[in-house]
């Protein structure tokens, strides 16, 4: 090491002088420059620091965010023109609708598949893992990235019909560019930071995979920390505030470029009335749609976690997941798409609307009963016209609160539907959506119960069905995802914050019934998915004070004394496969020393066995061969007394992503607690014998 | 105890009896709604569940805050009445004007610091104290909250002129009544969760605290969060948002009940043009605003913590405040008041206006100095006119310009000499204006610059100075008091969210020169009052990864063995005064079994004592007298290693609240750390020697 230095040093010195024989102007000057500029690097790419990185991972996302829905929306123009240019026949009207989605979504999941099965579905329930210490090795490797950009591209592309998002799937991608870079970053830096730099920048990622959907810098930090994690560091809040700005400021500059806006704005812009936004007694409808909002919620995540193991257990739609995927996508997509078929039922379902109409369309500013009775001879236009896209609501016949109703109703299980589909696609937005139309079918409810408003001192200020629209979507997506900063979401992706306290009212009183009665959309995909997971401890459990570890702890452990030999290590390690191993004083005293990993008990019995093959006299250096001198004992920081409350178990491995403590009393070793026994002992609290 | 369970349930057959006597119709019915309103107290009042004291908190504190705000009103006006009707005489009028702030501010003093010592200053700084797990007795006792709320009245009642404000204060009543009711539920519920729980409604507590003061929600709980703790539980977070959404929306109700609003609305309205917030080359100039800020705030900083530091060094000021605390703020009440007089220096301080009429004149819509410059002859009117606010801060000679740049001057070092009196008083809502007026001064000046707007494509989009004062409130608070939040409060505080990029950004530029180069204003405050604290590790620092614990831990440690007898103890006892030791296996091992708590050995001494003292017969039973026998000892959770690097047990310190570590090698005990030998290494890290 020293001597490669010297060489180095040496050549250094080689180099100076060869320059210094090259004559250059104003040496003085110029070594002023120099200096200057030394310092300015030192400082600005100080090891330690990684906003360089924040910033980078920000520009990224934005990038690809804006590049995905840039070719989404010509993707989606072009099928429209085409069903336009196919002119009068309805069967090949009918063709090109349902081929265009079944094709993309084949194709997605066939693509996805192909590369890497990690792929499919949001990751955000695998990264919510990663993040509680668990190692998913393969999950955050770039060669995902592909499959994901690809496959996502064309699940969106096959528009309103499949009713899919890209929250989740940007969520992992940026979290693969995280650890990209923060691979960059340590063969830079070194690695004494390592580990936690590592995590850090994975929170930081899924606050910008949030934030470059919807432009919404504050929201998506909070609701990544929400829906990640239990617990959360201040200091990483602030990393992820500056590079989910950085990559909603890019992602909204690059939509002024595009000519798309005049200047930086809100990505669904709305119109409602500041200066009297509700009148109060509407807070009593408020409450009532957040009441419905949050039992349409439970039943949503009940159906769904029971339909994804469903489809796992049925002997036909697993064979098909299993050996033919992009068939049973096929499948689904042909049922879905048949069913939203303009001109059979889909003229009920206006889904000749992309997503991004469908909720600025839900947002408007009319009352729709209220116009549609003014004229009722309304002719739907063989166009989606822009400026009036309520209209692909309106229908005579049904009434808006038909069609709206039969939308919900429809849309609740095709989504479910959709979830199963084993390809890149994000399920947070069509949620969102869902949410906004049932609050527009309340807001238009209300609406016609007072067309005059609900007169306060005789004032009249007509009901907004819009403003009922844009609290139940925040309200029912919180609700699924048992999250309160949807509420923020909405108030960041429109520009709008008026309502603040009805919403806020609303997300909490949905959020109750949800948080209280089932595990939110992500738990339940970990849950089905059986990925490592902690349950959470309700605070009406307060049992959980009471059992002590010593209840619940694994006592069958195998120890290794430090003086242990050969045949001591051989016995533990065949007899069971931990990744380490507890060592003690001695096997009278059992006290708690250390941990020897497992790589080096192997590592020492190869050595052991070098020995033993060795002549007598090496043989006289077997002293070595002892577990203690030979390999190096890893100390304990952190045990479990026989005495810690499952409470207070619980919580350490939480706040500190523990996967497993050793118990020892006064000293002893007594068992040890990995997340399975405690699993066992939160289900064992709620249910018990 | 069983005997009088048993008497309990003898007393309850014989009431039985008795009330079987006496008829009541409907038996059976009757018993079905006792039974259903039975389950119904349980469902509802189940232990574990503290939605009631979350709510409770909610609403007194909107309560008193909503009281507070009236009676400060209603002060404010019988002031403003005053001074009109002392008509001509100028002295008169000026005795007027300094007389009211200096009794109300020395009674303030006087009063709160007669009852308690503790009721002084802002409250956030011992409260950040508190929940990083040290105990500071006395300051959440319920005695302090007459002082506090009496105090604060009479600060505020005092107006513009000594510019405070009451966020701090409102998180320290909030914390009081949050304790007060902790103490009520544990008296109900057992205190197996006491502690957990306590902190808990603490971290609540804050969050209601900011909300109810601006009606925001959700800023109350990120404000309160970043300012007050460096991890936090997302479970809090809920809590906290659930309380704080209460008590702002009781206390937006109450002023709706009030008549002074129609509807639910921010508490400072404004009336920007959200359809075009602003030209995208202004961005720039956002940011040169986000530079000013950071750079005042710096100064800010460092001058007051050098002020805070030196009225108590000056031998006149630290007489003045040991013997004679109201006497010290009648006189800086005196100097400040006199300058405000508005028929002095005050004309160019816009002092006629009360905190709240000048955070709304900042943000009025229209450009102040074409205005001015429209109609010339503007002539001081001898009342404030409401709808014309920012008629205070037209001079004509002095210009639009002069009178800010003075307003800036003065009220930077007036603000800081307020801050130094020793009354109940919050410093987040002046900095706030501040803020407001830095930016009013950088927006005005763009709109000279640029009268016409920063065309882009030909379209004239004029400038609006009063969204530059709504950027600049909330840069330059975050700024000083190193928080992001403020951002989000501005939104919900004003009810526009259109700048929300610009703002964001804004305060990012802020943050960045206040964390590198000062401490935070509460930070400064817990320094200079010499509070216990932990320092942060500066991520630049990347030697905190090297440096062990072996380098900074303290090895002069005293142990006790299990078998340890009377003369041990004694021995150990009196050599220190800690409060609790660590106990060793044996004295040659060394290894650690746990520790045992001061009031235990001082017992096991007593004890002992009695033995000694004890006839031969009894002296039998000596061997009773062992430590291990006779004391408890509880198991040590959490040690570290002397390998363990500083960063990391810095992290644990932070995330498990640790006052206290011992520091094993191989199980042995070898030293231990506290706070104290934390804060210095972390020191050492800054300033090498």
């Amino acid at each position: 090491m020293s001597r490669v230095l010297v060489i180095e040093q040496r050549e250094g010195e080689e180099k100076t002088l060869i320059q210094k024989h090259i004559f250059r102007p104003f040496p003085n000057t110029r070594r002023v420059v120099i200096d200057h500029l030394q310092r300015l690097k030192n400082f600005l790419f100080r090891i330690g620091d990684d906003w360089y990185f924040l910033f980078a991972l920000g520009v990224i996302m934005a990038l690809i965010s804006f590049t995905m829905d840039f070719t989404v929306s010509k993707m989606l123009n072009a099928h429209r023109w085409l069903q336009q240019e196919l002119g009068g026949n309805v069967l090949l009207r009918y063709l090109s609708w349902i081929v265009y989605p079944i094709a993309l979504v084949a194709f997605s999941t066939g693509f996805a598949q192909s590369i890497t099965p990690h792929s499919g579905g949001s990751g955000i329930p695998e990264l919510k893992t990663i993040l509680s210490g668990v190692i998913l090795e393969e999950y955050l490797t770039i060669k995902n990235f592909g499959a994901k950009v690809v496959g996502l591209t064309c699940t969106l592309s096959a528009g309103s019909t499949m009713f899919l998002g890209k929250v989740g799937p940007f969520v992992h991608l940026s979290s693969m560019i995280a650890a990209y870079l923060g691979r960059m970053r340590t063969s830079v830096a070194g690695d004494y930071e390592n580990k936690s730099k590592e995590h850090e920048m994975l929170v930081a990622a899924a606050a910008v995979g949030v934030s470059t959907v919807f432009g919404a810098p504050i929201s998506g930090v909070l609701f990544s920390v929400e829906v990640m994690s239990s617990h959360f560091a201040i200091r990483n809040y602030w990393r992820g505030f500056f590079a989910a700005t950085c990559g909603a400021f890019v992602f909204r500059l690059l939509a002024v470029f595009n000519s798309e806006q005049e200047t930086i704005t809100a990505v669904f812009k709305t119109s409602f009335k500041i200066s009297f936004p509700f009148d109060l007694p509407e807070m009593f409808f408020f409450a009532i749609l957040g009441v419905v909002c949050g039992l349409i919620g439970c039943a949503y995540l009940f159906c769904q976690r029971w339909l994804l193991g469903y489809v796992r257990r049925n002997s036909l739609t697993s064979k098909l997941l299993a050996s033919d995927k992009p068939m049973y996508s096929a499948l689904v997509a042909l049922l879905i798409s048949s069913i939203t078929f303009p001109e059979s039922l889909g003229q009920f379902l206006a889904s000749r609307l992309t997503m991004k109409e469908l909720l600025t369309s839900l947002f408007d500013n009319r009352t729709w009963w209220i116009s549609l009775s003014q004229n009722s001879s309304l002719d739907r236009s063989p166009l989606v016209d822009p400026n009036n896209l309520w209209l692909e609501w309106a229908n005579p016949q049904f009434t808006i609160f038909g069609t709206l109703a039969f939308f919900i109703i429809m849309k609740f299980w095709m989504f479910i539907l959709a979830t199963t589909l084993p390809m890149p696609a994000g399920y947070f937005m069509p949620v969102f959506v869902f949410g906004a139309a049932i609050g527009r079918l309340v807001g238009e409810t209300v609406a016609l119960l007072y067309p005059e408003g609900i007169a306060a001192d005789g004032i009249v200020n007509p009901i907004i069905p819009g403003g009922y629209a844009w609290q139940g979507a925040p309200a029912y997506s919180g609700a699924v995802t048992h999250s309160v900063s949807t509420a923020l979401l909405a108030f960041e992706a429109t520009g709008q914050i008026a309502h603040i306290l009805p919403v806020i009212l609303c997300v909490l009183i949905a959020n109750a019934f949800t948080q209280k009665l089932q595990p939110s959309f992500y738990d339940g995909t970990i849950i089905v998915k059986k990925l490592p997971y902690l349950p959470r401890i309700r605070s009406r459990d307060i049992d959980s004070y009471k059992v002590n570890t010593e209840e619940f702890m694994n006592p069958d452990i195998r120890v290794l004394p430090r003086e242990a030999g050969f045949e001591d290590v051989l016995k533990v390690i065949t007899a069971s496969d931990d990744s380490e191993y507890p060592v003690v004083d001695n096997t009278e005293s059992q006290v708690l020393v250390g941990t020897v990993k497992r790589p080096q008990l192997i590592h020492f019995l190869e050595t052991h066995e070098s020995h033993e093959r060795a002549g007598p006299t090496e043989k006289e250096n077997l002293s070595e061969g002892n577990l203690g001198e030979a390999c190096s004992i890893e100390p304990v920081t952190f045990q479990l007394s026989t005495w810690t409350s499952l409470h207070q178990a619980h919580h350490l491995f939480e706040l500190l992503h523990l996967q497993k403590a050793f118990v020892t009393k006064y000293g002893r070793i007594v068992g040890q607690v990995t997340r399975k026994e405690m699993k066992k002992a939160i289900e064992d609290l709620a249910n018990p014998k």
